[in-house]
């Protein structure tokens, strides 16, 4: 007889991408930033002292939360934060959904919404997008889910939904609306005004992309304080570590750095598609820090190789609609100058 | 109508011990280590560089799960690494426990076992401790839960069973039996053993305590392979961050730093127990970094409050059984005699 609950026996658990302990591999697979952290966040790592190491961290990382409050512009009390956005993710599954309560989502996207609901036993409405990516409105809001996410920008696709689309959408739910925000400092607009509007709407954020701090897990969720007092029911009391906290505060705060950053990421984003589109590739018009491309033989698990072979990784997802593509991940200029030349040597009738 | 589970809605929610910002206050109320961590880790945190905080971290933690496990001398496949070990108990419950599978303990015991069962809808069978907190094994055997947790040393009492009994306890158990051994490095004796003789059982340990680290959050689990497996299905990718990992590598592998700072503790603890004795509490023996102390009054939310007011923090417990005694962390030798002395004070008759 086994230990656990019949619903893990069943689980696969999720896959991450693949984190290579070789320095010298060019990983464009799991979407991190092409640039370091802000000078500021490691004058704060080393500033940390063995006192901070010691006690137990403030349990709502008070010191982080202030700052992105004043960042963003809200009140600290509209700012839950979390062990990296998974981390809120997790809070958000194990206090809405349920066997009866339904999750739902536009597919293809983070596959890891899909596991999270599995482990709650909540039922999945998976509603699909269109070739373009289109959110479905009307099949979301139809849906009757107590929890709908909205990965926007999506991955793997990159693409993103207008703001009105979200609007629209939060206006028709019922339930939570959560609208995953990883990559939108990278993209035209946030939907952060739709939380003033609406007290079923949270938004989640992270530093591992924007901020270049992937290694720290530290992400967050801004929403009506009502809504976040049931998350922290279910939050780990002392989830961030103090480390995290301090060094994440320095991060955010240095608002012209990432503005920079940012820039060069988004501007190597627009030479990366045009490179890619030269060599065949459909590449979806992207809002993140990466771009999922098609090669024009569909022949994405040989480039994967290929490209693995050649100490290049991105990332290849075995599924229905994505196997036929890669997402890769927006490197500097150098790296993705590499990664085309690879690609088009790969390309070339042998 | 809420957005949440009823089960959610239900819930007071865990609330931790306080973490106050004034750094001149005498902090004994949430057992942290009266000394700061080994000056390895705090090397080891200066040579954190810029890629470490923009990459990924290893999903298993690895440099740490190789230190821990040299340490303790077992293969690292026996080893699942944590946000600080509530993220273990967090996973034990979200894999093992639900409606029908019963969550059983001896009791008073940390209050976070009920909150973690509560969510996840799980029966509980709180089996008393008697007064000299006596390990209830055949009320524990023949509960029928599907996981039954035993803080060994426990809290807030700081006693310990001994190891036959767990053994005995382990051998009539169908379900997962877990050993939170947060405070064992400061005990006689830990049931790491058992790991090696039974299938069902997982030892959790923390850096918190023995280790100066509580602000890091690193904790661990000890189990055969096939039940960590179960375990890792419902883990967050990337629960431990990269910075975390290589401190408590550097820490857990000083094993000098560490039996010497938990040698002074036991001694403190020793002359701890003296002091208030001779101030007419009752003292359980303690086999952790804190006792447990009844004031021969049993007066002792008052004493709470006097301390408290004269900078003096230990944790009180608003519970039944526990409400006429304070749970001391054992300080600094000077701490510990600043509040013996400001005990007697306050009991002094005025």
């Amino acid at each position: 007889m086994s230990f656990f609950r019949p619903a893990i026996d069943a689980l696969d658990g999720y896959v991450p991408g693949e984190q290579p302990d070789q320095p010298d591999i060019v990983k464009l697979n799991t979407n991190e930033n092409a640039y370091p952290p802000s000078p500021r966040a490691l004058d704060a790592l080393r500033a940390v002292d063995a006192d901070m190491l010691r006690r137990y961290p403030h349990p709502a990382a008070e010191e982080f939360r202030r700052s992105a409050a004043a960042v963003l512009d809200v009140e600290p009390s509209w700012i839950l934060v979390g062990n990296g956005s998974d981390d809120l993710l997790t809070m958000l599954m194990r206090a809405v959904a349920a066997p009866g309560r339904a999750v739902a989502y536009p597919a293809p996207t983070y596959v890891l919404y899909r596991t999270l609901a599995a482990m709650q036993e909540a039922p999945v409405i998976e509603t699909p997008f269109d070739d373009a990516y289109t959110l479905p409105v009307d099949a979301l809001a139809s849906a009757g889910a107590a929890l709908t996410i909205v990965a926007n920008p999506n991955s793997p696709s990159g693409t993103a939904a207008p703001f009105d689309a979200l609007d629209t959408l939060a206006a028709r739910l019922d339930g939570v609306l959560v609208i995953d925000e990883a990559y939108v400092a990278f993209a035209d607009r946030s939907a952060l005004d739709l939380v003033g509007r609406s007290e079923r709407v949270v938004v989640l954020r992270t530093l591992s992309k924007s901020h270049g701090l992937a290694g720290l897990r530290l992400g967050f969720a801004v929403a009506q304080p009502a809504l976040l007092a049931g998350l922290a029911k279910v939050k780990d009391s002392y989830n961030v570590d103090a480390v995290a906290a301090r060094v994440g505060a320095a991060a955010i705060r240095d608002v012209e750095y990432t503005r920079d950053t940012v820039a060069r990421i988004r501007d190597a984003r627009q030479r990366l598609t045009a490179s890619l589109t030269a060599l065949g590739f459909r590449v979806w018009p992207s809002q993140a820090n990466f771009v999922l491309a098609r090669p024009a033989d569909g022949g994405a698990r040989t480039l994967h190789e290929g490209l693995r072979s050649r100490g290049i990784l991105v990332r290849y997802f075995d599924e229905p609609r994505l196997a036929d593509s890669l997402r890769i991940t927006v490197g500097t200029e150098a790296q993705n100058q590499h990664l085309t030349a690879t690609l088009a040597a790969l390309l070339q009738p042998s």
